[in-house]
């Protein structure tokens, strides 16, 4: 059973395997293991991570391979997007410290996970996968030099994360039970998929051109909330009853 | 006239120009140029550390070279050693973040500059130059997986420092000045009042002795997500569509 306070790190498309290797070895130095690959450019395993990962070899030989970031982060509570320059979305922008403070609220309190989302070396994180996330997280750089690679912007997430676990080894704090955790990634889908089978119908999403800007602003907009499960079902009852003709009154 | 906020990165007897070179691209993330080389082992300018640099280059250019660790760092206040296990030396052991807070007070009490000084890739910093330095800096890191390179510790320093001067003003700092504020109240008012208006007609608050309770969730839910002017606009959107029998392709 994995301890909820250690986030997930999800490399999306990674290009080079020495990058993976450097994320592993950088992950582990504050103890972080769960490495998620999202459809690694040249395929999984790769024979260039090892040598790369300096000793790190129990975080790649565990890594997880997945097709889509949404099925990466489907079990996931609190997922971040980082991303270095701000995208034109309305999403909390964190740091790495709010980042991490948040992750280990969650778990105390909650008992949910939480993932750092990091995109390909080159380009980042595709608007589409920010969409996903349900915050942003961008470490705040020199403006005129901003040049993080990849597995120094994992370390600086894993170095600020570490600094609550030892604290949190050293004071024992009360928790806060009632407090339900944000749905788990995979609801929040099945919330958004519900949106768009009756707004299909409806021709909401025409004309064409507009369909796919139209659908990020729907994801946008229900990934904000952060609601819980408890929340999701009682929005799914609502639009089970907005797509019925009439609910009976049995 | 340097910046007295702005530590030196002394780098002492460093072996690879490549590595010197990955140190001056982390500084300079952060806004730290002044980089001080003592007896680098392949002489300078060193070829291997300007493509690794990824264009620090300026941080190169000015690089000063000592022959001795005293003499580079003779004009500062504070000197951080920087070392991966405890030493067996009478000296207080910080934090990158202790460190970096003192950095900031000593130049804004004193005018006064700081030191971080990083010893060879290799075996680090010997018993004598940690004889020269105030204080020892540590990183706390997982004693099972101790392996940072020097260019992470100069990035983790660096990270730390730079947190004091985003607070002074001087970094750009991941705002959320883009972000709108939650819509005003009234707005909320109408959203949730178009809900129910819809919802009425399906039963969704039927029986009566359950429409105050259901009345009451779907509130809370539709409070929760402090969403702004145009999120409730695109989901009275969404709700029109739902409402009609099929939105015309005008």
């Amino acid at each position: 059973m994995a301890d909820a306070s250690k986030p997930v790190i999800v490399l999306v498309r990674p290009q080079l395997g020495e990058n993976i290797g450097k994320a592993a070895r950088a992950m582990l130095n504050f103890g972080l293991a769960e490495m998620r690959l999202v459809a690694p450019r040249d395929g999984w395993p790769n024979p260039s991570a090892g040598p790369a990962a300096a000793g790190a070899d129990v975080v790649l030989e565990h890594a997880q391979v997945f097709d889509t970031l949404a099925e990466a982060v489907s079990d996931c509570a609190n997922v971040y997007a980082t991303t270095v320059r701000k995208r034109g979305v309305t999403k909390p922008v964190v740091t790495p410290e709010e980042a991490a403070r948040e992750v280990h609220e969650t778990a105390r309190t909650t008992g949910a996970r939480s993932a750092y989302v990091f995109g390909p070396e080159r380009s980042g994180l595709e608007t589409e996968d920010v969409a996903l996330a349900r915050a942003i997280l961008t470490v705040p750089i020199n403006p005129e030099f901003a040049s993080l690679n990849l597995a120094q912007a994992v370390i600086l997430c894993a170095y600020e994360w570490s600094k609550g676990a030892v604290a949190s080894g050293e004071l024992a704090q009360p928790t806060q039970e009632e407090l339900l955790p944000p749905a788990p990634q995979e609801e929040l889908e099945g919330l958004i998929g519900h949106f768009e089978q009756l707004l299909e119908p409806k021709n909401y999403f025409w004309p064409e051109t507009r369909a796919a800007a139209n659908r990020l602003t729907l994801r946008n907009l229900l990934t904000k909330p952060a609601w819980n499960h408890l929340e999701v079902r009682t929005l799914r009852g609502v639009l089970s009853a907005l797509g019925n003709e009439r609910r009976p009154r049995s």
